[in-house]
């Protein structure tokens, strides 16, 4: 998979040389570049912004620098692209979003700074996406999160040992509660059963600890999730015992 | 306001000296540590994490040095807390949750990381947060995003010439579309009424683009904005030329 990212604050993106995003591009399976769209300017003081029309606090993010530099990248790196633009009127980022980014051979990020953007710069993308209802000074930071999400759908990412697929929502569920060593902890004890080391009863206590969690905190996945017959039998021993 | 950071990846955060959370930083208005919890491992060979008690693939964060960082922390830093987790199944981020956070004097931010945490851990925390319904490979990411959508609220953050409120999701309605220079870019032209100098047109264009943008791409927003009369009027008058 090939990223590019556009942004004037590339020195940010130090972030995904750590962790998972740093292995994955150790590994050769994503390459990731950004491009300073300010190097685009054709201006003398390389501004990137200007006041807006009809008036209003704040700067806004020209067309002109952000055109060219997708041309440079067009030149660069012929091809079907994923043109991603946060905004926040934009369709709200999940995981099976994260899951159809990891399908392309490029994804193209454009950050977002000051008050937004020219509205001509929505010309260029294919999808406008909004990380939650919540504004943020840049793109950058939920560029990072959602390259993040995406990559751990990248086969060979995550390793062998575990699969993306596994997890919260994935299912459509929450995740039941989990413990590591030690058993008693200052004196906050695993539940019995995890030790017990009967398989049966261990996965049925996950999956009515999972169930409960969600019906409790977010009753609107179990309107979405694909429950086999054993989960909703057990959902509705669940909703007669509250 | 003080922020401390509990991660094992602390140089993720080098991302935080830029842009907004920078300058903040800069005037003194947020100080920002970062705890390397696996400095506060017990075992030789400073692992932070072990496997799940019951069995299941991957590794899961210990409380002990968490709650050792935490201990460290409550001594350099008295007094009351926000503590915040990131969890999928915590209360989704949004920007009432920036603004609350906003007016603490002290928020700590728990970063996981591998498959999740030891349950115990959350004896320590006052919110669980989610950032949204997808999954990261680590907390350091979201919680810079919580960061700097918390930071946009602290007073003197964003200067003088702007306000945090006046921004998408802060009147319950999405932005209009706006533009700077040229008003003619490669043949895509600026809408006319923006050029016209008429005040009140342009407040009506864009009360209603507002509107129109919400109505199609968000209309739960509408639900729950509060709208003047002269919103409900326009926002009716819309529904009709649909």
């Amino acid at each position: 998979m090939d990223i590019t990212i556009l942004s004037i604050f590339p020195r940010m993106f130090q972030a995904l040389n750590e962790s998972l995003i740093g292995k994955a591009q150790e590994k050769g399976l994503v390459n990731i570049d950004v491009v300073d769209f300010r190097d685009y300017t054709t201006n003398k003081q390389h501004h990137v912004d200007d006041t807006t029309y009809g008036g209003g606090a704040g700067m806004l993010l020209q067309a002109q620098p952000i055109y060219d530099a997708m041309n440079y990248v067009e030149t660069k790196k012929p091809g079907r692209k994923r043109v991603v633009l946060l905004d926040p009127a934009g369709k709200t980022f999940n995981t099976k979003m994260a899951r159809d980014f990891a399908k392309e051979d490029q994804l193209v990020f454009i950050c977002g700074h000051y008050e937004g953007f020219d509205e001509r710069v929505k010309d260029l993308v294919t999808d406008e996406v909004s990380i939650g209802d919540y504004i943020l000074t840049g793109g950058e930071l939920p560029t990072m999160s959602m390259i993040d999400a995406t990559l751990r759908f990248v086969p060979g990412v995550l390793g062998n040992s575990f699969s993306a697929e596994e997890e919260s929502f994935s299912n459509g569920l929450l995740e039941y509660p989990q413990y590591t060593k030690p058993a008693d902890f200052r004196g906050k004890k695993v539940p019995e059963v995890l030790t017990s080391g009967d398989h049966e009863k261990i996965r049925l206590w996950r999956l009515t600890q999972a169930l409960k969690k969600t019906l409790e905190r977010r009753p609107d996945l179990l309107e979405t999730a694909k429950l086999t017959d054993e989960e909703e039998k057990l959902l509705r021993k669940i909703r007669q015992n509250i």
